[in-house]
């Protein structure tokens, strides 16, 4: 059975065999690649830019939470886990974050030098600290488990993701930097529901951050069918493009926190040297179950 | 000598001697009370609502920087420790939440009840929750060491407090809330200082939001001269209204998250039964010592 992503790898049964796909350069973006297995954000920096960003994670959980780093500077295999209850070998055996996203972006100086590659064995040094931060894709599964499917993945489309105006609470170098969002649509009455299934799930983003189609205001969004990455969101009830059931309760927008974010935040702040990222879309996947992620307050 | 907060207990040598003042009965506000101890916001709540504010304080740390709680539901005096490496005996020796801070207010049903009470005793039972919030009056002592004394202390004032329209991340029973942030105004030039010097006390707000005369905007505040909670602010230079410098560098307003924010969170979300809090300005100190807080990311 192919996978909704388009590549022609089917849907795999692990994410262990979803990093030695990606390792081989077979992979294409990780979308339903592996259900059920959590799917993470990549961030590799020089390390003096490595304590002011473990702090914009901590500052900023919801849109930023830290799931695991270089155990040391110039790691690319040891990672040291932030997930309670679970040791960094378990998290992802036999890892080698330098190969194992199917496709990376390389910035120098804050530019893009090199996009979409295969992999950043060339770039990496032994002053690079990794970053891997939780992915809302680990949700989805516990929402199609309860009847509410995420209306993209219905559709094998990407989740809508935006740019907003709300501001992260800024640390050390990172600083000016807004929330990016992802999007699905429910009926107003199953907000609550949405809200209940997604909730344990806080490390990857947990619920929502707002919802309903006065949200947009409050975020900045001025157009919900131009998302700034991702596929457009189209309604569940007609396929129509989601604008047009717009202030109708029968379909509302949800906004989450995004693992985008602090790519963002670290493009915007312009770091010296070079900085590397997965391409949106085209995660790590781990051996831990998103399940198994939980965490109880 | 006799305290800034206008009572006439002098200048406390420990957070243990405040709690010992407060629990006499005979303590005003506690600014500036034993200079270096932690001082902390109040919260009590009944345990069904304990776990959606263990979330809230975890999805906006910045604001609401969890640092104790009850051990178990009903413990008025042994506390669980959020702070790493210090345990709750360590933290407040010989607590009693119910009489430790100089005075209360208590909420039924979502409406005031008794205010500004010296105790909780009679209300406390076995089913209450009490949260113990960082309070930023922790770090001015590292700002007056580095001769950055904010300009609210040294006229012997309240720090101005202000409702903004920044949204909290929502929690479970927890929505629809806002940031409170504090305010001291600095030469634009001496921010950036500001901002290091504050940084690294995480447990207690850590470095600020927002600065910047174009921050009110941001954050929503329309009269800067006119704070919700605290002294309205004078400027540092001439002591006019702080108004009189808008858009001059020579002093602008500097913004930090606020332990109020968690009381009016919990104020908006109209909880059933009794709901219990410190009055505010009247914190409940610790024995621990601001800098023992300072966490390095």
């Amino acid at each position: 059975m192919p996978a909704a992503n388009g590549n022609n790898a089917g849907i795999l049964k692990s994410g262990h065999d979803a990093r030695l796909l990606s390792r081989s350069n077979k992979c294409g973006n990780t979308s339903g690649l592996a259900p059920g297995y959590v799917q993470t954000n990549l961030i590799v920096l020089p390390s003096r830019y490595a304590s002011d960003f473990r702090l914009l994670c901590a500052r900023n959980t919801v849109p930023c939470p830290l799931v695991a780093e270089s155990a040391t500077p110039g790691h690319w295999g040891k990672i040291k886990s932030h997930l309670l209850g679970i040791d960094g070998e378990t998290l992802a055996k036999g890892l080698d974050i330098r190969r194992d996203a199917p496709k990376y972006n390389v910035y120098v100086d804050g530019k893009l030098h090199r996009q979409d590659c295969e992999d950043i064995v060339t770039e990496w040094t032994d002053d690079h600290v990794a970053f891997l931060i939780g992915c809302s894709f680990s949700f989805e599964t516990a929402l199609a488990d309860a009847g509410l499917t995420p209306t993209h993945t219905a559709r094998g489309r990407n989740v809508p993701m935006y740019r907003t105006t709300l501001p992260l609470c800024a640390a050390g170098v990172f600083r000016d930097s807004t929330y990016v969002v992802s999007m699905r649509s429910y009926p107003a009455s199953e907000v609550e529901r949405v809200r209940d299934i997604t909730r344990p799930f806080a490390s990857t983003h947990g619920e929502p951050v707002a919802w309903g189609w006065d949200a947009l205001e409050r975020l900045g969004i001025r157009d919900i069918d131009s998302p700034q990455w991702g596929d457009a969101p189209l309604a569940k009830i007609d396929g129509k493009p989601l604008s047009s059931f717009k202030n109708n309760e029968a379909e509302v927008p949800v906004f989450w926190g995004c693992g985008v974010t602090p790519q963002e935040a670290v493009m915007r702040a312009n770091l010296e040297g070079v900085v590397m990222a997965h391409s949106p879309g085209h995660m790590i996947l781990l051996d831990t179950l998103d399940v198994e992620t939980i965490r109880k307050f």
